[in-house]
């Protein structure tokens, strides 16, 4: 048999290669079948398989946070695509590149209304910045090149639908047409009204600042740059700083300030930010509560209180180090901090310093949770040098395959995923694709048993919990046996009830290098 | 604390549960917590947790299909029904009336785009028949209502994105506006041209008449009803009877003919149509191709041969009755079918005759997978009467949720999930819920640790599979241990490597009347 080698599925896995999207995520089906043949033709790309389409498109997400460059997804049709939605929803938050690809019918065929046929416009809007469909075999070069552009420059996830039929057709050469775009590049909605005079004027007549710093790759407020010009201008300023919620990806450790984040509720995120007179957004978003409270304005800082330093995407860092200069801002001394103690059962605060204490130097840490996750994040400022991503979406299950993803990104660098036992459920599959590639992930679950989060909010204000709303948040009867299902999916594993055991097991899991298990008894 | 009796979350449960549906389907967040509290003060009402949403949404299909009334879903905002979209487009293929309810942000916060934002209705349309966002709290109790009767008309799902603001305000009574219907109850396209004469002389005249039969409940084709009445014809008229490829439910075993479903690939299907100059659709839609085929039409059978007996939904087998009356056809006599011997290691085929011999009566079987589910449903006729449930939409991760909404619909009834390793892992979680609620589902996994049914596609033609297609559809490196998995879930299981083995764990699942999964080893 002779392969295909010049169909639009094989020019079109080549000339993502080109613009550097060599990595794929995928659950392909029928409809992308010559995608799958072309990757037989088509060397230099790697192609990582999901047994559930929210791993491959979380994966997608870890991959872009760490490298600035898009992933590809490959998913089947409308249902398969909208497997995959709510780890786009969380991409497109965190402003990640990614490219899908989805298959779709022939064009011939779809106007039968087979039993796959679906809407998949409708579907893929919501969580891409750019919806293309693929008209001819000839259309997916161009469409293929403008997606990556798309993709890169919109910080978005861009979806490509390519029709059976088109895959399979053989490519004339030169015969290229240009990609008629459905969507054009999104721009800001609040172009950063940089204007270094005014900027400078404000943050000088006012009293009391917040700096809130926005997350994303070196360039943003939250790589070391950016933390360092923030801690000069604290220092200067009297002001105080605060990473936002939950970054996309944020460096901390040894040798950095250690800005905590700004809290969840309204409640305390209102303590830090209702007595500043000048609230100055450095990459971040206007903070707005997380969900609607009665009492609360949803904006926390009206528009008079804001100055916007930079937008999400733009030089953060380049404009903190500017202003700190023309500030006259002290140099950046690294503080120390010291490494927290704990001992006994294990809590909440045991996890994170045992974590922080072992943490090894460039590790990658995927937070999803809120039982450990802000408590690491606290004491993590003593850790070594690492590198942090958080849930930026609010879709849950996304810490595992995001921890999987920033592993096929970073080859040699150890992965942690400090995650919940209720969110980890939702990609649980992300396990085996872990093993099958023998990622170096570490994944800590904290097993509590319950949706802790939807408790805490039902108690809010100090209302008791029902008998019927805590068998709606219970993980109970049966409770999970994290350790038996990482082994059924090839993952080693073991159950940690004492601070002492959770050391000793981080220890060995961070010197196997291979991906490893522990259920944390909380 | 008093219990906010009178909130409308509180009420559109009481009104839901007044039309008949008191079963839900939950995987709640924040935005939910005020249907959550209503739970407490709402009697009569079943909450059915499941750890994904997909696992709620083919519960409710399940559900739905058993009892012919709609279940309730409970989902978080976009992302979480995002998560469910999969199984709602396999419900809408097979007209299961579904009402999902879904929290959205307070209305007034909507227009601050916070993190879990997103176009719900853009993400719903594509899954539902009628979409309605609740327009104030005294809007819920109509919109309840509306939806009920849209999805249940319809044999849709019906949606309602319910902002948390509305959920938690008192209702003064009286206070109720008419809901405004965004969408009508959709009508069908082909309304069936049922002219008694017109039919009969058709059918007199042909030579070689194809009834297709198409499934549902009682008065479907595919009921005992209907499949009697067909069977009369078939002698009367020297017919071939099949069942449509996917019947969303249809009677099988002992006392009933053994239709044939309509074959898969286009040539088997061709080789049944083709010869035919008639092709009566009791209740089925006009046979496409699952995919588009190169050299193969995709309505397999053009208008001027096709006789429009009763559309989905409509009274398929009193027409068939009517028509067998009237054409004098002789009474129904239930075929004899010996059961299938088998042994040695497990094949396909053996793991059909076992499960055919030993199936208890009022069994509910939801086939899922290619491997074993078609010699199963060859197999099946010789069986105890049952039910068959498979999967409509090609949305796969469908047979774990079917059959364990179909085990909530019918207490009492065994219920089989006869699935394959590699659809079962989309919607794995089932198991746990499957555990909590206790359900008398055995489990059967043919594991082959691939996608068979991809390298079947791939290998059409003659074609070889390349090293690379391999690697992308083998469930291997590691195999996934199901024992373990379902250990880990709080359900029983075991391995079985052959029909013996099979056979005992059979015997034991369906005598313990309790879950139990096993690992087919195939």
């Amino acid at each position: 048999m002779t392969l295909p080698a010049n169909t639009a599925a094989a020019a079109l896995l080549q000339v993502l290669r080109e613009e550097g999207v060599d990595t794929w995520f995928a659950n392909p089906g029928t409809t992308e079948l010559d995608l799958v043949r072309a990757v037989e033709v088509c060397d230099g790309v790697r192609v990582v398989l999901g047994l559930q389409e929210n791993v491959c498109t979380g994966a997608a997400d870890g991959y872009g946070r760490m490298t600035g460059r898009p992933a590809a997804t490959l998913l089947h049709l409308g249902p398969g695509f909208a497997n995959g939605i709510a780890n786009l929803h969380n991409a497109r938050r965190a402003r990640t590149p990614i490219v899908n690809v989805i298959g779709d019918h022939a064009s011939w065929h779809l106007p039968y209304d087979a039993p796959l046929t679906s809407d998949i416009e409708s579907l893929a809007r919501p969580v891409s910045g750019w919806v293309h469909r693929i008209a001819s075999a000839s259309d997916a070069v161009p469409a293929a090149r403008e997606a990556v552009r798309q993709s890169v420059v919109g910080g978005q996830g861009a979806t490509l639908i390519f029709p059976a039929d088109f895959q399979a057709e053989g490519l004339v050469g030169g015969a290229l047409v240009p990609t008629a775009t459905t969507q054009t590049v999104g721009t800001s909605d609040h172009p950063a009204q940089w204007n270094p005079a005014t900027a400078l004027e404000r943050i000088t007549s006012a009293r009391r600042i917040v700096l809130l710093l926005g997350g994303g790759g070196e360039r943003s407020a939250l790589g070391e740059r950016g933390q360092r010009a923030a801690a000069r201008l604290v220092a200067r300023l009297g002001a105080t700083a605060f990473a936002e919620t939950f970054p996309s990806r944020a460096e901390r450790g040894r040798g950095l300030p250690a800005f905590d984040r700004l809290p969840y509720f309204p409640e305390p995120a209102r303590a830090v930010l209702d007595p500043a007179d000048l609230v100055v957004l450095a990459g971040a978003l206007p903070p707005v509560t997380y969900f609607g409270y009665e009492g609360h304005p949803s904006q926390l800082v009206e528009e008079g209180r804001l100055l916007r330093l930079a937008d999400p995407g733009e030089d953060a860092a380049g404009r903190l180090e500017r202003l700190a200069d023309q500030l006259e801002a002290p140099a950046f001394v690294a503080p120390e901090f010291p490494l927290a103690a704990a001992e006994g059962a294990l809590t909440p605060q045991g996890v994170a310093a045992v974590l922080a204490r072992r943490l090894p130097q460039d590790a990658i840490v995927s937070v999803e949770g809120g039982t450990c996750g802000y408590p690491f994040y606290a004491a993590s400022a003593a850790a070594a040098r690492h590198t942090a991503l958080t849930n930026t979406g609010g879709a849950i299950g996304q810490g595992l395959p995001v921890a999987l993803g920033a592993a096929v990104a970073c080859p040699g660098r150890p992965v942690v995923a400090l995650v919940s036992d209720g969110s980890t459920q939702y990609t649980i599959q992300s396990l085996w694709t872990i093993a099958h590639e023998n990622l170096p992930v570490v994944v800590l679950v904290a097993a509590n048993h319950q949706y802790a989060i939807l408790r805490n909010e039902l108690r809010r204000g100090g209302a008791a919990l029902g008998a019927r709303a805590e068998a709606m948040t219970a993980l109970e009867r049966p409770r999970i046996d994290w350790v038996q299902l990482a082994r059924a999916y090839g993952v080693e594993a073991s159950r940690c009830g004492t601070v002492a055991e959770l050391d000793t097991a981080l220890g060995a899991g961070f010197s196997a290098g291979r991906p490893m298990l522990i259920e944390m008894s909380l």
